[in-house]
């Protein structure tokens, strides 16, 4: 029935669009050559935002340069505040893992945008002739530069949300570092008992390495920042009019947000995935050490009776279907998870970005999606992470005093007093006797257990020694 | 209102639930625990449909052991049919990344059988004391046997999917070996012009690499039968009746259809997930032979008029939203980009199963849904591939065959006669005038113009040579 | 000085050779143009005595195909047998990361047999015009049949010996499995203490993936066995005679004692790499499963005082530079290593695999080099790990058992009685106040000490139940 | 006899030493647990100097400090000179895959050290009575602390050098682009012909992206500048005296001339790899893009006959063993496997460092070598990029501006006056019927000949429009 549906046409050929769609004859055309996933591009809420952003910063250049008149610009103006303010995101339908380096995104916009703006201007969905998806819509531009800014945009946007919450991870190590300062244990290397140290001393590692990634996701952030707006097709700017770049960039930055600074080499610009396989890499490094982190938490939260047990980890759920009262460290379980995924995801990100061919890279779309997805992932595990674990992780003080009084480790600071090898046999006979280490140097003729003790104050072994005049020099 | 919560409570606390949910606590705990991906279980019916295969095959195992009995079972195996047959999957709502080794996916689904058998006995959801997810639905069984039995289940369902989808694109492959059998054309090694053979020749390449795929998958999906149903928590078979484990995989494998064996030692298989890393990597190889196939088609037909040509892709949709006319090799574009997907997805896998530790690998969740993806990826890309490209693909007979007329390569077959010296300075002195390679040879007194067009025939060099008697030897 | 130096010339033109070489022109510019790693082809025995291997086939075929003449056959077999049995390596000065597709390879194999082969016959090295490196060694032959082939060959026998380690290995578990058979242990899942078993089955668990790794080495293996060598340039057989390719086949199983297979397609051999792939892909897999058996043994090991302690590794050296008497589990961490090392070279196969065009991979020579690591490494890493780790380990009998009397993780035996809720109140309960289960049971008045007693066997829990008649069913 | 061997001791027991060796019993054992690669530590010059100079400087801040006496100190900065001028570098034996984090090839550096400063001190090798491994050379230290002290000091030399490689190409690139400036062609996006533009924009592009990989690996090292010597066992400092850690990384400074830092919190130091990954992430950058441009390179130069032939390679060496006149890519082919190998050494370096527990990470011997390969395998092969090929790449005139005179893609520029659809009918038929794109205009009435030709000046079509007053705006 004409009602339901709309006949659109591209040098193709026609095709039947549903009435109420805003998208157009591309879209559908994409969509049956892309089903791949099942998740639609309206998965990135803030892709579209972006393309909202994008889309009024362009109208608004073509409008000051003399290429579009008034009135389908203000159109255009209106109907990419609609995406921005989230409406109509159902309309993009196209697949995330889509061939033709993000053509179909693109045209979906441009036909949404279209149709919007017809709307807004009084006239018909598919009225193409009054305002067209490419000639008007996607005037001065090309997908090759109006696709990658949009990804750059909303992935600065997601990289924001993200910083927030490894702040808030970072301040709980910080709070668990603070409160665990004067908490004495057992250092371990390679598995095996060290030296002392304090609880705090070991939380505030991960409060430091987190701050450190911070720095990094920030300066990798600023790559982002660079756009390749009035590229148009390979960087050459080719159809678009002199100045219509820096105007073009100079309105997306002011209507997004978004410090963005146009390319100094559009032709690089616009071929170069660089930005992304640097976000990439330390998206893999922010995962790397958060991933390390957990296995911590899991290794000291070992037990309840035959493991580490340093530390008690908060119940969350029943750990298990069939083992009553278990619970497990499913919290820690999960940023692990978001870690392999996200490190896998960095591994797609470089052969994507290796496989682009001269002029373009055709497979930005593989790209944004993976980028999206770690970031959005390692936030949300983020959040839970510090939320339902680390908020509430308590000290087995007990069993860590206990075990600092009884450590073989402690031998290491007679080093540099008796020397190394006498040290070592001391702990080796101490290790196989289960004697005190200040019975086995005495009983070794080593040192007396008074000397010992004066020297084994486990509090002091934290730090270097503060050397007494005419000290243990010379040895 | 009491109508719209019911209130249930595990070992640390109560909670309300939603009344018309059939999940109960601890599905509500790990929805708060995991708000990781937004995808929740529901987005692999197969696994639920595998859950229903499962618990059914249990249920049966314990009436005929004594250990539950005739009414429960009967609801139980009733509620699971549910399940099989596409109900309710919309109750699956824990996420697809969750930490605790499916211990969450299999308590939501011991809840929503244990509430649908609830109805079918005619009682409220939340009557555990009738019907209990754990002491019921989950008898004889922990998340350590029940979970990596069902993921291997929903992978075999998506294998045979596959094996489908890779089967219909070889068949294209050989159809177009056949179409092009006696198309000549110069091969091409190094991206440098080698020597000549059939554009048949290269299509039947493609389907020879997609036919060994399809025997590795098949080897690889024989790893996914072996399942460890009945070694409850660490393959000790604790908790469950002696002759239970054999039962109930004669039965899954019965209600199923997948032929699914019992691993000969239940320790190893609990906590093995080799079988997962296996499929990984034969996963990966089929991608990275789709990638390549595709990056050949991708060349062959660049141009249209500035690359290769030998073929041309059909077209499917408008290349370009700046460039008329432009047409792009979108399908296998796509492809490509689920190739990096899966082999990104493979170093996740492996991350996984490395991370396992002692009697469990607790990371089971992350590698099923990489699997699941990558399989059904892989599969709808194969698809595509094969309606949208591969079956309208085209040779430009004219070019390749001015070509083949024209190419200096065709001196190779000179050389059992004339040796690699001289045959290396005729096709040297063709290169750099721009002359025949007859006419060369003539002038450089090396052999006549007849001499030469009667050895250099396409078609015959497309094959060992047919040796004269006291022929070409002695070299 | 004359003496010191021979003059060479290819195509591109004349080169000083030095005058005791047995390699020439081709060598010298390769050595030239790949200064990378620094490694020459020499470190690769098995490779260079493959070559020797192919190289005699080909001559045999092209004497018997009447394509060569006794004399320069009997010299070639002569110089290949020479190879064969280990002289002459360091004549291959090539670097292993050489552009070209392995032809630097193949010519420096064939130059130096061909002056070994003149200097057999009576002839100076370099007298081309009596033997020549391309018309005669290389007779019948492209670099893209007998480079694959030879590196199949090399890797073959690497395989060899690696399944000799892994069964070293193997066999070191199953001794280990069986002294263990009746020590007591807690298991443990999510690092959390589970329910009880041996250390024994522990142990199996190791031996029996090992197994199973060398069923998938094996099957990996057979995938090497075809080769494609009478293909020549593409496959087509191009200068080969009719027949040549199998004769050529058969002569290599015969000589080499490896039971090679001619592919049925060898357009589509000579392009594929799937093989290397797979078998890249398994030994991942193989060093997935060694990587988590040597994390495992570093948890058991962990102590000697603030760990698991369930085990004691041998000590090997002494562990630290500062702590006197720390032993660390050095070996299962290099074994660690290697594990990280070939998962980083089965991404370099891949992608290396992936890039493969057209008719040819050009990039065989990393996938053969990376391969060739893996599998050496991997192989003595096994080797140390038996001897030096695995062979010497003891059980902490006293820790063990002590652990498993005390263990509340022994509840979940008490669920088929009285339900997963009760036992999970009972477990809570005795992890809070310290008391032991049966007291707790009776405290809460669920069951008698007596009854809680009868049932908490340890030894039984380790193995399904024996159900009495008239059991604990209808729960 | 006496003479050929010494004994040496440590807690494990005696073990007989070469009397020449001046490594000792913690080397030698080492050498047996470890007999993985056949690649000892020797192969890295740079880690053996960098462990004199880290031993140097920690000398002299123990003299200063009064731990050690005016005797063993001159004694060991001596011997610690003659490994910075690179005597004695075959000493060091320890394979560079090891167990331990390090401790071997420390331990290796200071038994070799002791013994060269004994010799200099008029004593015997093996008199550790006078000067000891541990307790003298090793003094204020841990493996801890100097192993990924010398590690960075290693990288940073490496760096160095891959940063002169790199700038080295880049210059190469840069000349091209200014001898390409004027050279016309037809861009290519998804290896379709695109819109015009110069040989010089895209030589620049490859500069370019040099450029800003010289500044990420720039700011990758000043990551590896900061050091956490003085934090001994685990960054309590714990046996080093107050002030120690300040002296020791000042004079490390002065002495090496690397500008080292000292960490902020040693703890987090002493167990974080985030700089590793954080430069290997950015090696892989490179690598990608490398990897990329030599992509390129193969592209377009594909040929000679029936590839894209925009550009010439120059000939390094005969392409193949039987194809003569070949000439192959053989340089960039060479890039695209070192990068290869790159990527793959990310994922070991990546895993490695995941691996990491607690206070330490044990893997970094391989996180170690696989930077170090990673930067002297890519600062190879930049070399013999720029000096063997891009140097001497030539511009094929004659096809390129013919291609550019006849392409279909000069439609592009008519959008902005008849708008796309208009566009995309001329250059459909005109791919169809082989027409020009002006007769085509002229045929199809929409514009004359004339029109079309003042339009399509391609000289014009390499940069934006300029727009004339009353313009083409209004579309």
């Amino acid at each position: 029935m004409s009602a339901s549906y709309r006949t659109e046409h591209d040098f193709l050929g026609e095709k039947q669009i549903p009435g109420d769609a805003y998208w157009g004859v591309h879209t559908a055309r994409a969509v049956e050559n892309f089903p791949i996933s099942g998740t639609p591009v309206s998965a990135m809420p803030e892709l579209i935002r972006a393309f909202g952003y994008v889309k009024k910063a362009t109208a608004r250049a073509n409008l000051e340069l003399g290429v579009l008149d008034e009135a389908r610009v203000f159109a255009i103006m209106g109907a990419c505040e609609q995406l921005i303010s989230g409406q109509h995101h159902d309309q993009f339908v196209v697949d995330v893992i889509q061939g033709g380096a993000g053509t179909s995104t693109n045209m979906n916009a441009n036909e949404v945008i279209a149709n919007l703006a017809l709307e807004r201007m009084g006239f018909d969905k598919g009225r193409y002739d009054v305002l067209h998806p490419n000639d008007h819509v996607n005037a001065s531009q090309s997908t090759n530069d109006v696709y990658p800014t949009a990804v750059r945009l909303a992935l600065w946007f997601g990289l924001d949300r993200l910083l927030d919450s490894m702040a808030f991870l970072r301040n709980g190590f910080e709070a668990k570092a603070e409160e665990f300062k004067d908490v004495l244990k057992i250092g371990r290397t390679q598995l095996q008992d060290a030296v002392p140290m304090t609880l705090g001393q070991e939380f505030s590692t991960y409060a430091v390495m987190m701050g450190e990634d911070e720095a990094r996701v920030r300066e990798a952030r600023a790559l982002i920042q660079e756009v390749n707006l009035g590229a148009t097709a390979i960087g050459t700017g080719i159809n678009s009019p002199a100045g219509y770049a820096d105007l073009a960039c100079q309105h997306l930055a002011e209507i997004s947000g978004v410090p963005v600074i146009k390319s100094p080499n559009l032709v690089e610009a616009t071929q170069d995935t660089g930005a992304f396989v640097q976000l990439s890499g330390v998206l893999k490094r922010v995962a790397t050490k958060l991933s390390k982190t957990c296995n911590d938490l899991r290794l000291l939260s070992s037990g309840p009776q035959a493991g580490f047990g340093d530390i008690k980890l908060p119940a969350r759920q029943a750990g298990s279907s069939i083992m009553p009262g278990k619970v497990n460290p499913v919290i820690p379980e999960v940023m692990n998870q978001v870690a392999f995924e996200v490190i896998g995801n960095d591994v797609t990100v470089t052969m994507a970005s290796e496989a682009g061919q001269l002029q373009l890279n055709a497979f930005e779309p593989v790209m944004g999606w993976s980028l999206y997805k770690s970031i959005q992932h390692l936030s949300n595990a983020c959040l839970t992470l510090q939320a339902n674990c680390v908020a509430g992780i308590e000290a087995n003080h007990d069993l860590l005093a206990r075990r600092v009084r009884e450590s073989v480790t402690l031998v290491t600071a007679l080093n540099p007093i008796i020397g190394y090898e006498k040290a070592a046999l001391i702990a080796k006979t101490a290790i196989a006797t289960g004697a005190a280490i200040d019975e086995v140097a005495q009983s070794l003729g080593i040192m007396t257990r008074e000397e010992v003790e004066a020297l084994l104050v486990p509090e002091k072994l934290t730090q270097p020694l503060r050397l007494e005049a005419g000290g243990q020099g010379k040895a």
